[in-house]
């Protein structure tokens, strides 16, 4: 564990970390803001933040406003890379497989198997390491955008009582249906349609054990609402198996950080209030 | 004037337009924020917003927050590019020379004076743009960091009673003291110093006809306090003066982003209670 940034911010601490992952067999770097309180010592809930196609750990640091949020209410952010990186993993030219685009799953197939096990690393791995080296309690939340909101509905559905509460921006809900994650689980799980079920918030709210609540803010202006995105399906799924979602239509607003950081207060009180309340 | 971004955010609109200056004789990019009041058509106040060595228009709209309180006091936020740009337009290898690096003087030397005019740029000929393109009313303030905390504290100095209000993070308040500062005098406008009082906030408070209280918040953890930032100077100056100035030492905050947003919703309320107060 070696701390590679480090900014006083909102009276806490917005840190950089990298290590090297059991999951992944790489490096991962992550990024931690630490509130005032945590820096006093005390344990403090975790909420985890996924981010989408392309980013790293800085895009949500740099972009969301969190630290505001993070800051009022007490808690500890933790927001990883999304995938392992480095000339000996695998990769792709298209910015929608591979290196940045780890769709939060356990590989199962060549080339991507030995390094891509996001599943691992974010569900398992990187909550060991927060709780073991700072003072977070076992109160955990998770969010996320786009492939991000993916990877923390499917993450939050397979780990029934492992998160106080969810919610997402622009989620991809049901990545069996659309584009980006037919070319993803494809490559990532293989042909059998039936392996991709267990990574597909559409099909894991139909079997949820646990009735967590939904929270999903998606733009009417996103451009990749109507083909990437069509939140109308997890609805359906959701109205079907009587699991409780909330999904709110924000008219006007796109895809962007822009997005995140206009209703991001909202998600953090909703969080809050599950983690402290 | 062509619109190259336009982003909901905060119930207003994020936008990026870009035009042919004539200040500069290069296109100039800008980002403005108009809130949900002026997208309703009511003339809003606005503040200028000037960035530090390196940046674009891109850099305070997106990492600083900025949003949710001009949102939330009905500003409209106006941020330039920080030079003229382009294959045609003067350069140097250095990130503190050049484009990146205007420091808001109108050059007077060879290679820099047929295109570096940023003073004339943003304290003429972008105000005048804003308040005949968009709802803004001729009730201005000024802000920046850095490179621009000094453009931002020049810019009021030099224009009596054309600001309600004036802040600054992490200025350079001294530039003809200062390497930064010197380097970039030197090549915009000679080696004479005579000629650089006029561009320095330290010798300017000296003999300022208007007392505009000065705002300004410094981080104690800033890695160019004692080399090139030195608010000591200006507060000697000011104490001298008579000028009213507020400097406040932030314990532990650093040069970036991190430390501006800390901040930065103070800034606006210092702003908003001049602007609509």
């Amino acid at each position: 564990m070696e701390r590679v940034e480090s900014h006083a911010s909102f009276g806490g601490r917005q840190e950089v970390w990298r290590h090297a992952s059991t999951s992944t067999g790489t490096e991962m770097r992550f990024g931690i803001y630490l509130p005032a309180q945590a820096l006093a010592g005390e344990k403090c809930p975790v909420l985890y933040w996924l981010s989408g196609l392309t980013c790293t750990e800085q895009n949500f640091i740099t972009k969301a406003g969190a630290q505001e949020h993070a800051a009022r209410h007490g808690l500890i952010v933790v927001a990883p890379d999304t995938s392992p990186r480095g000339e000996a993993v695998a990769n792709d030219p298209a910015y929608d497989l591979g290196q940045g685009a780890g769709f939060y799953v356990n590989a199962t197939q060549a080339p991507w198997a030995p390094h891509f096990r996001m599943q691992d690393y974010v569900a398992q791995e990187l909550p060991a390491l927060v709780e073991q080296h700072f003072p977070a309690s076992a109160a955990r939340s998770i969010s996320g955008h786009s492939m991000g909101g993916h990877g923390a509905l499917v993450t939050a559905l397979r780990h029934p009582g492992r998160y106080r509460s969810v919610s997402a921006f622009s989620p991809i809900v049901a990545p069996s249906q659309v584009p980006w994650g037919q070319k993803a689980l494809t490559a990532y799980l293989g042909a059998d349609r039936a392996s991709w079920a267990a990574w597909d918030a559409v099909e894991l709210v139909k079997g949820a054990s646990e009735r967590l609540p939904l929270l999903i803010d998606q733009g009417d202006a996103d451009e990749f609402l109507a083909g990437q995105l069509q939140p109308h399906l997890l609805q359906a799924a959701c109205h079907a198996a009587g699991h409780p979602l909330t999904l709110r239509l924000q008219p006007g607003y796109d895809h962007s950080y822009y997005f995140i950081a206009s209703f991001l207060g909202e998600h953090f009180a909703h969080h809050a209030q599950a983690l402290r309340g």
